[in-house]
Protein backbone atom coordinates (compact mmCIF):
# COMPACT_ATOMS: atom_id res chain seq x y z
CA UNK A 1 0.00 0.00 0.00
CA UNK A 2 1.29 3.58 -1.07
CA UNK A 3 2.67 5.17 2.33
CA UNK A 4 0.65 8.42 1.52
CA UNK A 5 -2.69 6.08 2.32
CA UNK A 6 -1.65 6.01 5.60
CA UNK A 7 -1.33 9.53 6.07
CA UNK A 8 -5.64 9.90 6.24
CA UNK A 9 -5.84 7.63 9.35
CA UNK A 10 -3.09 9.68 10.83
CA UNK A 11 -4.83 12.79 10.84
CA UNK A 12 -8.57 11.38 11.30
CA UNK A 13 -6.90 10.05 14.17
CA UNK A 14 -5.43 13.30 15.91
CA UNK A 15 -8.16 15.04 14.66
CA UNK A 16 -10.77 13.12 16.43
CA UNK A 17 -8.98 12.23 19.27
CA UNK A 18 -7.98 15.59 20.32
CA UNK A 19 -11.68 16.63 19.88
CA UNK A 20 -13.25 13.91 21.91
CA UNK A 21 -10.26 13.84 24.66
CA UNK A 22 -8.59 17.32 24.72
CA UNK A 23 -5.57 15.61 24.28
CA UNK A 24 -3.54 15.66 21.10
CA UNK A 25 -1.81 12.02 20.36
CA UNK A 26 1.21 11.62 20.07
CA UNK A 27 2.26 9.55 16.60
CA UNK A 28 4.66 7.04 17.57
CA UNK A 29 6.81 5.43 14.55
CA UNK A 30 5.29 3.68 12.12
CA UNK A 31 6.55 0.56 11.56
CA UNK A 32 5.55 -3.10 9.85
CA UNK A 33 4.37 -5.68 12.04
CA UNK A 34 4.99 -9.49 11.57
CA UNK A 35 2.23 -12.22 11.63
CA UNK A 36 0.51 -13.31 13.85
CA UNK A 37 0.87 -10.52 16.25
CA UNK A 38 -0.16 -10.63 19.69
CA UNK A 39 -2.81 -8.06 20.57
CA UNK A 40 -3.64 -5.82 24.17
CA UNK A 41 -6.88 -6.88 25.63
CA UNK A 42 -9.69 -4.75 23.55
CA UNK A 43 -9.59 -4.65 19.85
CA UNK A 44 -12.00 -2.83 17.43
CA UNK A 45 -12.71 -3.79 14.06
CA UNK A 46 -13.81 -1.91 11.15
CA UNK A 47 -13.45 -3.17 7.77
CA UNK A 48 -12.62 -1.11 4.99
CA UNK A 49 -13.47 -1.92 1.05
CA UNK A 50 -13.16 0.58 -2.40
CA UNK A 51 -10.15 1.88 -3.34
CA UNK A 52 -8.44 0.86 -0.41
CA UNK A 53 -9.75 -3.03 1.21
CA UNK A 54 -8.42 -4.37 3.83
CA UNK A 55 -9.46 -4.48 8.16
CA UNK A 56 -8.60 -1.81 10.53
CA UNK A 57 -7.73 -3.00 14.40
CA UNK A 58 -7.10 -0.52 16.66
CA UNK A 59 -5.92 -2.10 20.20
CA UNK A 60 -5.87 -0.76 23.33
CA UNK A 61 -5.65 -2.45 26.99
CA UNK A 62 -8.68 -2.33 28.67
CA UNK A 63 -7.57 0.32 31.35
CA UNK A 64 -6.88 2.55 28.36
CA UNK A 65 -10.09 1.17 27.03
CA UNK A 66 -11.79 2.21 30.61
CA UNK A 67 -10.69 5.56 30.29
CA UNK A 68 -11.60 6.37 26.72
CA UNK A 69 -15.07 5.23 27.53
CA UNK A 70 -15.16 7.26 30.76
CA UNK A 71 -14.62 10.75 28.54
CA UNK A 72 -17.05 9.37 25.75
CA UNK A 73 -19.54 9.46 28.10
CA UNK A 74 -19.17 12.77 29.46
CA UNK A 75 -16.94 11.64 32.39
CA UNK A 76 -18.94 9.33 34.40
CA UNK A 77 -16.65 6.66 36.02
CA UNK A 78 -16.06 3.38 34.09
CA UNK A 79 -15.05 0.63 36.02
CA UNK A 80 -15.90 -2.40 34.07
CA UNK A 81 -16.37 -2.64 30.47
CA UNK A 82 -20.40 -3.30 29.94
CA UNK A 83 -21.80 -2.91 27.12
CA UNK A 84 -22.45 0.63 26.73
CA UNK A 85 -19.01 1.36 27.59
CA UNK A 86 -17.55 -1.10 24.87
CA UNK A 87 -19.78 0.85 22.60
CA UNK A 88 -18.67 3.93 23.62
CA UNK A 89 -15.27 2.56 22.83
CA UNK A 90 -16.12 1.30 19.50
CA UNK A 91 -17.98 4.50 18.35
CA UNK A 92 -14.38 6.27 18.63
CA UNK A 93 -13.07 3.87 16.35
CA UNK A 94 -16.09 4.45 13.95
CA UNK A 95 -15.77 8.17 14.00
CA UNK A 96 -11.98 8.16 13.53
CA UNK A 97 -12.75 5.40 10.45
CA UNK A 98 -15.31 7.96 9.34
CA UNK A 99 -13.05 10.88 9.48
CA UNK A 100 -10.38 9.06 7.85
CA UNK A 101 -12.97 8.05 4.76
CA UNK A 102 -13.78 11.78 4.72
CA UNK A 103 -10.32 12.57 4.25
CA UNK A 104 -9.49 10.19 1.22
CA UNK A 105 -12.99 11.36 -0.29
CA UNK A 106 -11.48 14.87 -0.34
CA UNK A 107 -8.31 13.13 -2.62
CA UNK A 108 -10.93 11.44 -4.42
CA UNK A 109 -10.28 8.47 -2.98
CA UNK A 110 -13.35 6.55 -2.64
CA UNK A 111 -13.36 4.05 0.11
CA UNK A 112 -16.32 2.42 2.72
CA UNK A 113 -16.44 0.94 5.73
CA UNK A 114 -17.99 -1.54 7.72
CA UNK A 115 -19.61 -0.74 11.36
CA UNK A 116 -17.31 -1.87 14.37
CA UNK A 117 -16.56 -5.14 16.11
CA UNK A 118 -15.26 -5.05 19.47
CA UNK A 119 -13.44 -7.98 20.55
CA UNK A 120 -12.24 -8.31 24.10
CA UNK A 121 -10.23 -11.28 25.11
CA UNK A 122 -7.20 -12.57 26.35
CA UNK A 123 -3.81 -13.64 24.38
CA UNK A 124 -5.68 -12.68 21.49
CA UNK A 125 -2.96 -13.19 18.03
CA UNK A 126 -4.22 -11.55 15.07
CA UNK A 127 -3.58 -12.92 11.25
CA UNK A 128 -4.09 -10.87 8.53
CA UNK A 129 -3.71 -11.39 4.52
CA UNK A 130 -1.96 -8.44 4.12
CA UNK A 131 0.91 -6.81 5.48
CA UNK A 132 -0.13 -4.53 8.81
CA UNK A 133 1.53 -1.08 9.01
CA UNK A 134 1.15 -0.04 12.95
CA UNK A 135 0.22 3.56 13.80
CA UNK A 136 1.07 3.71 17.95
CA UNK A 137 -0.73 6.80 19.28
CA UNK A 138 0.16 7.80 22.68
CA UNK A 139 -2.52 9.62 24.72
CA UNK A 140 -1.16 11.54 27.23
CA UNK A 141 -3.18 10.34 31.16
CA UNK A 142 -5.28 7.85 28.77
CA UNK A 143 -3.04 5.55 27.61
CA UNK A 144 -1.94 3.84 24.09
CA UNK A 145 -3.74 3.48 20.99
CA UNK A 146 -2.42 1.06 18.22
CA UNK A 147 -3.87 1.65 14.35
CA UNK A 148 -3.31 -1.98 12.97
CA UNK A 149 -4.16 -1.35 9.48
CA UNK A 150 -3.77 -4.15 7.10
CA UNK A 151 -5.36 -3.42 3.66
CA UNK A 152 -4.03 -3.07 0.25
CA UNK A 153 -4.69 -0.66 -3.09
CA UNK A 154 -7.80 -2.68 -5.53
CA UNK A 155 -7.47 -1.43 -9.34
CA UNK B 1 -32.21 -7.64 8.51
CA UNK B 2 -34.43 -9.24 5.78
CA UNK B 3 -34.61 -12.92 6.31
CA UNK B 4 -34.31 -13.64 3.04
CA UNK B 5 -30.57 -12.06 3.44
CA UNK B 6 -29.49 -15.24 4.93
CA UNK B 7 -30.53 -17.84 3.27
CA UNK B 8 -27.13 -16.94 0.79
CA UNK B 9 -24.63 -16.99 3.47
CA UNK B 10 -26.11 -20.75 3.92
CA UNK B 11 -26.28 -21.44 0.59
CA UNK B 12 -22.65 -20.40 -0.05
CA UNK B 13 -21.75 -22.42 3.48
CA UNK B 14 -23.06 -25.08 1.94
CA UNK B 15 -21.87 -25.19 -1.31
CA UNK B 16 -18.11 -24.09 -0.24
CA UNK B 17 -17.94 -26.59 3.06
CA UNK B 18 -19.41 -29.38 0.98
CA UNK B 19 -16.45 -28.80 -2.14
CA UNK B 20 -13.88 -28.65 -0.10
CA UNK B 21 -14.81 -31.34 3.00
CA UNK B 22 -16.49 -33.31 1.05
CA UNK B 23 -19.15 -33.37 3.57
CA UNK B 24 -22.73 -31.49 3.27
CA UNK B 25 -22.95 -29.48 6.97
CA UNK B 26 -26.03 -30.16 9.16
CA UNK B 27 -27.64 -26.44 9.44
CA UNK B 28 -28.80 -26.10 12.89
CA UNK B 29 -31.35 -23.62 14.36
CA UNK B 30 -31.08 -20.32 13.14
CA UNK B 31 -31.13 -17.88 15.93
CA UNK B 32 -30.33 -14.49 17.11
CA UNK B 33 -27.59 -13.95 19.87
CA UNK B 34 -26.77 -11.66 23.08
CA UNK B 35 -24.45 -8.95 23.16
CA UNK B 36 -21.61 -9.61 23.82
CA UNK B 37 -21.55 -13.39 23.31
CA UNK B 38 -18.40 -15.60 24.23
CA UNK B 39 -16.78 -16.79 21.15
CA UNK B 40 -14.87 -20.21 20.40
CA UNK B 41 -11.36 -20.04 20.05
CA UNK B 42 -10.95 -19.21 16.24
CA UNK B 43 -12.61 -16.58 14.69
CA UNK B 44 -12.18 -15.55 10.93
CA UNK B 45 -13.63 -12.35 10.70
CA UNK B 46 -14.65 -10.50 7.41
CA UNK B 47 -16.09 -7.49 6.54
CA UNK B 48 -19.35 -6.46 4.39
CA UNK B 49 -20.33 -3.33 2.72
CA UNK B 50 -22.88 -2.56 -0.39
CA UNK B 51 -26.78 -3.31 0.25
CA UNK B 52 -25.94 -4.57 3.27
CA UNK B 53 -23.17 -3.44 5.74
CA UNK B 54 -21.27 -5.08 8.81
CA UNK B 55 -19.27 -8.19 9.72
CA UNK B 56 -19.05 -11.47 9.42
CA UNK B 57 -17.72 -14.06 12.03
CA UNK B 58 -16.88 -17.67 11.64
CA UNK B 59 -16.29 -19.02 14.73
CA UNK B 60 -14.56 -22.63 15.78
CA UNK B 61 -12.69 -24.26 18.05
CA UNK B 62 -9.00 -24.70 17.76
CA UNK B 63 -9.14 -28.56 17.08
CA UNK B 64 -12.43 -28.12 14.21
CA UNK B 65 -9.56 -25.31 12.58
CA UNK B 66 -6.73 -27.63 12.51
CA UNK B 67 -9.25 -30.18 10.91
CA UNK B 68 -10.21 -27.80 8.62
CA UNK B 69 -6.60 -26.43 7.84
CA UNK B 70 -5.58 -30.30 7.45
CA UNK B 71 -8.56 -30.73 4.90
CA UNK B 72 -7.33 -27.28 3.09
CA UNK B 73 -4.04 -28.17 2.69
CA UNK B 74 -4.36 -31.64 1.03
CA UNK B 75 -4.69 -33.79 3.94
CA UNK B 76 -0.97 -33.34 5.51
CA UNK B 77 -1.78 -33.78 10.01
CA UNK B 78 -1.89 -30.03 11.28
CA UNK B 79 -0.79 -29.99 15.20
CA UNK B 80 -0.48 -26.85 15.46
CA UNK B 81 -1.92 -23.64 14.05
CA UNK B 82 0.86 -22.05 12.27
CA UNK B 83 0.75 -19.19 9.84
CA UNK B 84 0.05 -21.91 6.52
CA UNK B 85 -2.48 -23.46 8.65
CA UNK B 86 -4.27 -20.20 9.68
CA UNK B 87 -4.17 -18.67 6.26
CA UNK B 88 -5.93 -22.04 4.84
CA UNK B 89 -8.63 -21.67 7.21
CA UNK B 90 -9.24 -17.82 6.97
CA UNK B 91 -9.47 -19.14 3.06
CA UNK B 92 -12.49 -21.32 3.28
CA UNK B 93 -14.49 -17.67 5.60
CA UNK B 94 -12.61 -15.98 2.20
CA UNK B 95 -14.28 -18.85 -0.44
CA UNK B 96 -17.76 -18.91 1.64
CA UNK B 97 -17.88 -15.06 1.89
CA UNK B 98 -17.06 -14.71 -2.02
CA UNK B 99 -19.27 -17.19 -2.79
CA UNK B 100 -21.87 -15.37 -0.78
CA UNK B 101 -21.12 -12.13 -2.85
CA UNK B 102 -21.92 -14.09 -5.79
CA UNK B 103 -25.51 -15.72 -4.97
CA UNK B 104 -26.51 -11.99 -4.01
CA UNK B 105 -25.46 -10.58 -7.28
CA UNK B 106 -27.17 -13.24 -9.01
CA UNK B 107 -30.35 -11.14 -6.96
CA UNK B 108 -29.38 -7.96 -7.91
CA UNK B 109 -28.10 -7.25 -4.51
CA UNK B 110 -24.78 -5.51 -4.67
CA UNK B 111 -22.27 -6.24 -1.91
CA UNK B 112 -18.07 -6.06 -1.42
CA UNK B 113 -16.34 -7.80 1.44
CA UNK B 114 -12.80 -7.28 2.93
CA UNK B 115 -9.90 -9.99 3.19
CA UNK B 116 -10.52 -12.09 6.07
CA UNK B 117 -8.39 -11.28 9.22
CA UNK B 118 -8.00 -14.45 11.79
CA UNK B 119 -7.89 -14.27 15.40
CA UNK B 120 -7.66 -16.67 18.55
CA UNK B 121 -7.57 -16.29 21.67
CA UNK B 122 -8.78 -17.37 24.94
CA UNK B 123 -12.53 -15.98 26.72
CA UNK B 124 -12.72 -14.13 23.62
CA UNK B 125 -16.18 -11.70 23.66
CA UNK B 126 -17.56 -9.82 20.92
CA UNK B 127 -19.56 -6.82 20.63
CA UNK B 128 -21.14 -5.96 17.69
CA UNK B 129 -23.17 -2.94 16.40
CA UNK B 130 -26.61 -5.02 14.88
CA UNK B 131 -27.97 -7.86 16.16
CA UNK B 132 -26.28 -10.61 15.68
CA UNK B 133 -27.63 -13.82 13.69
CA UNK B 134 -26.39 -16.84 14.18
CA UNK B 135 -26.02 -19.82 11.58
CA UNK B 136 -24.79 -22.85 13.28
CA UNK B 137 -22.98 -25.21 10.95
CA UNK B 138 -22.52 -29.10 11.95
CA UNK B 139 -19.51 -31.17 9.96
CA UNK B 140 -19.68 -34.68 10.59
CA UNK B 141 -16.10 -35.55 11.36
CA UNK B 142 -14.71 -32.15 11.63
CA UNK B 143 -16.44 -30.39 14.40
CA UNK B 144 -18.87 -27.52 14.54
CA UNK B 145 -18.69 -23.62 12.91
CA UNK B 146 -20.77 -21.15 13.45
CA UNK B 147 -21.66 -18.14 10.89
CA UNK B 148 -21.82 -14.93 13.49
CA UNK B 149 -23.85 -12.30 10.73
CA UNK B 150 -23.79 -8.91 12.28
CA UNK B 151 -25.18 -6.77 9.34
CA UNK B 152 -28.09 -4.52 8.24
CA UNK B 153 -29.84 -3.08 5.44
CA UNK B 154 -28.83 0.40 3.59
CA UNK B 155 -30.67 2.95 2.08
Amino acid sequence: MKVEYINPFIQAAQSVISMLCSVQPKIGKVHLRNMPFSADQVIIIIGVVGKIKGQVCFEMSENTAKKIASIMMGGIPVDKLDEMSKSAVAEMGNMIMGNTSTIFANQKVNIDITPPSLLTGEKIEVSNKTTTIVVPLELDGVGNISINIAAEETN
